[in-house]
This record gives C-alpha cells, structure tokens and sequence, in this order.
C-alpha cells in the first residue's frame, strides 16, 4: 500500500467541487459535490441517535435500498435536524436539484448536512449552490481539496487521504475526506466521512467491510461525548479500476478492507486531534486484555473521561484519572495488575507498575505530555487482546468556542 | 417536616469536630470526625467504581457486616486510592488510632477519604489529627459546621443540613453535610456525604431506605461524568430520639423515608450547584415518560452532555444539544412529539413544541438562563413517568481547575 497525494478525486472517475454558496457568512465554503462518472456500490453508516437529521433518513433508504449512488451533495450551514416534514422535503428536493443538473436519478444522490439544528434549509441558496457545483465539477487534486474544505465547520483545517493499492493485477485507489466535531452556531457536532474508490467491489461486501472497519475508527473517537444527529460515513465505489469485482471474502477483500482501514484510521485521527479546541491527540491503547470487547471499553472510557482530557491539557501525568476512568469503564480487570506508560515523539516513561505508582520523574512525564500527540499505555495482563482509541484535551478552547457564542 | 439550622450535631448524642491537621497547606481545615454517644446502626452505599479506594473497602465490610458504627474519621487531603495493602493498611491504623481515643473497637470507626490519589497517607500526621480530633468532639452547631468545612477540596462553601420530623409521638432530626467534585491537587473528584440521625430504625431498614433514595438524588448527580474511587454515603442512627424503633415498612418508614429524601435531595444539589468552576446549578426534568427508568436515563443524558452544560454556560437556549443528548441517552422515544421548556426564577418559556421550535423569543430565553438556577423540563408525552437530575454548567473554570494547576 502506497500513500499518494490528493483525496476524494484521487480514483479514477470521481469528481468534486466545493464553493461558498452563501449559507455561512463571510464568503466561507459551505457546500461541496461529489460525483461518479460511472455508478457505484454504496455502504454507509450513521448516527445511533435516536434523533435523526433528514439526510440520514434519506441516506440511509438509498443504502440499505438499491446501494447504488452517483453522487453526494453536502452543506456545512444547516444540519436539517429536527426540522420535521418540511425538513425532509427540502432534503429530497436537494437531490432531485441535484440529479436534474447531473442527468441521474434523485435516488442517485446522497446528501450530507451539518451546521445549525433546528433551521429549515434556504432552498433558494442551496438550489444556486448545487447549480454552481454541478458547473464546477473536476477530477483536479484541487477540486478535491475544495471539496473537502468546504464540509468543514469549526475544524482548523481540512481532512484528507489517499492510497494506492494492487488488486487482481490492477491499480486501485480510495480516497477519503471528513469533517470533526464543530459547530458554527449555536449547534452541534458532527462527524461527517466520504470514501471514494475505484476499486470493483459489491455493494455487500463494501458494506460488510465498512459496518466492519467504523467499530474500529471512527467509533473508537471521541472529542465531547455527544453523539451527534447527522454522522454519516459513506463509501462509494465505482468499479473503474478494472479489478475483478470483488465478490467474496479472501485475498483481494483482505487487501481492500486493510486500504480501507487506513484511510479511515486517518480520517478518524484526524478528527480526534482537531477536535474543538484541542491542543493534543490523546490516544489510549489498552493491551494484555482477555477480548477485544473489554479493551475497546477501556480505552474508550480513557480518553472520555474530561479529568483526563484537562489533565492532558495541563500537560499533567495524572494517572490517578486513567486508572479513575478505567474503573467506571464498565469492564471487569484487576486494578493491582495494571501497568501504565506514557509515550510520545519526546520519549516512553513508566507510571505504574502493578496498580502503584514507581518513583517517575514529574520533569520527564510534563515532557513527553507535552508534545502534539500523546499516548497513554494501559496493560492490564490478563490475556493478549488490545484496542486504541483516540481523543483530545479538553481546553478553555473548547469552552470558548461553545459557550460564549452570544458574548 | 421541618427544616432546623445546623447539620450533623443536630440529632441528639452526635458530636463533630473539623480541624486543619497539616495534611494540606495553609492551615486549610482537612479532617473532620463524627461520634455518637449512642451505638448506631449504620448504613451506606460506595462508588461502583472497580478501582476502590482503602476507605471505601474498609467502610463496606463494616456496613455489610454487623451493620453499626459510632463513629466517623475523614481527611480531605489524600484518598488514600491506588495505595495497595500499604494503603489499607494505614487505613486500619487510622480507625484503630480513633478508636483508642474514643474507646470503642476500631470495626466502630468509620473512615472517609478524599483527596490526592496513588499517594500514601502521612500517618503521624494523620495520628496527631485524630488525638485532637478527639479533643475538641462537640455536640454544638458550631462544631459541625467546622466539620462540614473540614470535608471541602475545591468546594467553594460548606454543605449542611438539618431536618426534625414527629415520629411514634417524639420528635426524630436528621443532620447531614457533604463533600462535592473538587480536587485540592492533579487529582480526582470525590463526592462524600455523611448523614446522621437520632431515629431508632433496624439497619436492615435504614440500608433499604438509603439505597433506594440514593438512586434518585446522588446518583442523579453529574458534575463531569467522571466516577470516583472514593463516592460514599454514609448513614448513622443512633435511635437517640426515643421513637418506637422502625422494623418494618409502614406509615413511620415512609416518614423517615421522606425525611432521609429531604436531606440527601438538598445535598445532592448543592453538590451539583458547587461543582467545579459551575455558575448555575442546571436542573433537567423529564416528565410524559412510559416509565420512571427511561425518565431518569433521559434527564441524567442531558445534564451530562458537554455541548449542553457549555450552551448554559454561555445562558445560550441551544435547544438541540438537549434534544441531541437525549437521543444518543440509549432511551426510546418519538422525537417529534417532544415539547422543550426553560424555566427559572426569571420565568418560563416553551422553546419545542412537537420536535420543532416555536417562534420563541432568544432575548427572552437568555433572560432565563442567566440566572443561578435553571431548568429544563422536556415533556415526551407518552405516559406518566417523570425524573429529574442535576448537573451544572461546564465553565473556563472547570478548565483552570483541572489542567492548568502545574502551571
């Protein structure tokens, strides 16, 4: 697997255009298109809220419906959450805009939302947008890079990847674009991820491989704990790689799924480490556990827990908090059996052996702490099991960004 | 019922006393003590945490065992968690030391901790303050008001209470005080409550009512959703009122039961009103619900949720963090038929009706927010179950207390 530049149009016959339509103010993107030149397989995942955003509805009806697609429309203005049935008809009618201008069907386009809660969406400037975008379309690099900065909101800077990979004698490329936690109103967070291939694959193993792989990405993210309406992960694959079409599992859906994974451990890092307001990539690894199951819980509870997050802020080695989260996690382990490390680019240092602290350097630990990403270390000895998961610090930052939006 | 000033020397036989022994700096009061003159049957509940603090391990075998005590030994400076069997051990010694003094077995001697965790406890120091502890054991308001300022970290006031009721045809008090979220160094949040009575109940009775009650006011208490090694409650009745003893259910159960509510209710939100860095205290009421568990998960949900707690900081009526929260709660129920109201000593006003925003006016709204106390009662209309839980809001000052105190 090669990393290569570029993103969502890196594979062969996608195209993209982002622009500032006029939802946000101040010229800032706000809409961005993607379109497939030849039909693809569709997969996706979404939000587990019990309340859902018009897009997820609508996504959801096309992916678990026919799984094909052409296209994605999104805005980052407006969530087009809790907007009831009025919500719902502007969503359809952004597709069908959409597929007017593409010469598809509405079924064909997916649309992704994230902004304001509870705002209808001005469908007179969503209209002009999708009319801009559609005229903007290309397959340049940079279209891809204007696409994936106009889906942003209160992220610092755009998220994107691409890889290059060898299937059934052919070059296949993924591409990948996605927005963190933001909010550009007084608002939600949302995680919003497109993939794009051109790898030959079906729409049932694309599925099974993405429903897969987001257990062990995105949702291994947190940034605040709130999970948000409009989440939406969407892969699209268009075939025109030329590989045999993968059809069952074995060799080549090996090699897809693990292509696959790094673009979506990217993705997901990235969204952890500009998490709002944050200062740091927190990673949590648990290792020495009985299952998988057990560890995923554990690390998870880590880099939730918001004493652990300011402790990270503070740059302090506060592992009373990690062992303090690890306890309330859920998961059964032995507090006297844990081992506890930090790691960083600035050097690895042992905080705990056998649940009790060993005479560290406080110096030493502020060091490694201090660095953009760092990680925290749990083995727990019971077994060989072990998941990572990804967070930030929590910074007045955070506060500003969410509180004082009136002031 | 009747609320009386004072807290736990209220009842008749106990005595307290609140004292800075040199665990923290500053001559910072960090230990207090409890005694009845009178055996007590004691009950208590403890953190579900897996990583338990010595206290907490210690205090369990007593209540779950013969179930009475006479008295309480408590330190604010060091949890005494993450200390292995050195630490259970100063634990032991710390209740034989008290015993001595008073007299009694140490299996008597109740002991509650809080304060900097993987640290061990500085025993002569620790010795010296229960000897004069012991000396200055008062039945006077005064000295429980010295107890109750004893049990502090970052709290920023005492919390005590007092309550008398008529029972069996003599007069019964109730007296209480707390401890909320704070932390005195790189550290963890504790929250202890100790609560004493003169009513003669079984323990067996005494126990039930304290776990049932405890369900509905400190467990519905979240501050940071962080989950201490330390969290416990703890109930002494020392039966010196001279009431029938409670042995069974019945019409002086269901008083006492009311009484124990009143106390702990109070408690429970000064706790959440006083946690780290808040401003208001935020109430979230759940009514309209199929069942009194789906209430209760659906307000605990949103008073967790940092979007919401940082949109009330900012006295922001964001709406859809609330909604956003209870649909991620892990409770079902129908989105669109949800109704939204803030209220306040400023007033009231209805923000959603059916999962869609009224014509609500923001200045109003802000209005509301900006006082010490606000609420938010959402109404989902589908039975006759309700539940509240109290959080506060997520503040700069939470920030500057947990991160920047190496700083």
């Amino acid at each position: 697997m090669k990393k290569i530049s570029g993103g969502v149009t890196a594979p062969k016959g996608f195209q993209a255009a982002g622009i500032a339509a006029g939802i946000k103010k101040e010229n800032i993107k706000d809409m961005a298109m993607l379109y497939s030149t030849a039909p693809c397989a569709a997969a996706g995942t979404f939000t587990t809220n019990v309340v859902k955003a018009a897009p997820v509805i609508w996504d959801r009806d096309i992916v678990r419906g026919k799984g094909t697609a052409r296209a994605v429309v999104c805005n980052s203005g407006v969530a087009n959450a809790c907007t009831g049935k009025e919500g719902m008809g502007y969503c359809r009618k952004t597709a069908e805009t959409a597929a007017a201008l593409l010469d598809i069907a509405a079924e064909e386009v997916l649309v992704g939302s994230t902004g304001v809660i509870g705002k209808q969406l001005p469908m007179d400037v969503i209209a002009a947008g999708v009319k801009t975008l559609a005229g903007a379309l290309s397959d340049s690099e940079e279209a891809g890079a204007l696409a994936a900065e106009a889906i942003l909101t209160t992220d610092t800077h755009k998220k994107e990847i691409a890889v290059e990979i060898f299937l059934g004698g052919k070059t296949v490329r993924l591409g990948g674009m996605c927005k963190g936690s933001g909010m550009i109103h007084p608002n939600m967070c949302t995680m919003l991820s497109f993939v794009t291939t051109d790898a030959a694959i079906s729409q049932e193993l694309l599925q099974k491989a993405l429903s897969a792989d987001v257990q062990d990405t995105y949702n291994m993210v947190s940034v605040d704990g709130d999970t948000s309406t409009n989440d939406t992960v969407l892969v699209l694959a268009n075939g025109l790689a030329g590989n045999p079409e993968i059809t069952a599992e074995g060799e080549d859906y090996d090699a897809f799924r693990e292509a696959l994974h790094t673009v979506n451990e990217y993705l997901a890092k990235q969204i952890a480490g500009d998490g709002e307001g944050a200062t740091a990539l927190f990673e949590a690894q648990v290792v020495g556990a009985e299952s998988r199951e057990q560890a995923k819980t554990l690390s998870k509870s880590i880099v939730c827990s918001n004493l652990t997050k300011a402790a990270i802020c503070g740059h302090d080695a506060n592992w009373g908090r990690i062992l303090c989260a690890m306890g309330y996690s859920g998961a059964q382990f032995d507090p006297e059996k844990v081992d506890l490390f930090f790691e960083s680019a600035a050097g690895r240092i042992q905080i705990i052996a056998d649940g009790v602290a060993v005479d560290y350097s406080e110096e030493e630990a502020t060091k490694i702490l201090s660095e953009k990403e760092v990680k925290a270390i749990a083995d727990i000895k019971q077994g060989e099991a072990s998941a990572t998961a990804w967070g930030c610090d929590l910074t007045h930052d955070y506060i500003r960004i969410n509180a004082d939006y009136r002031s």
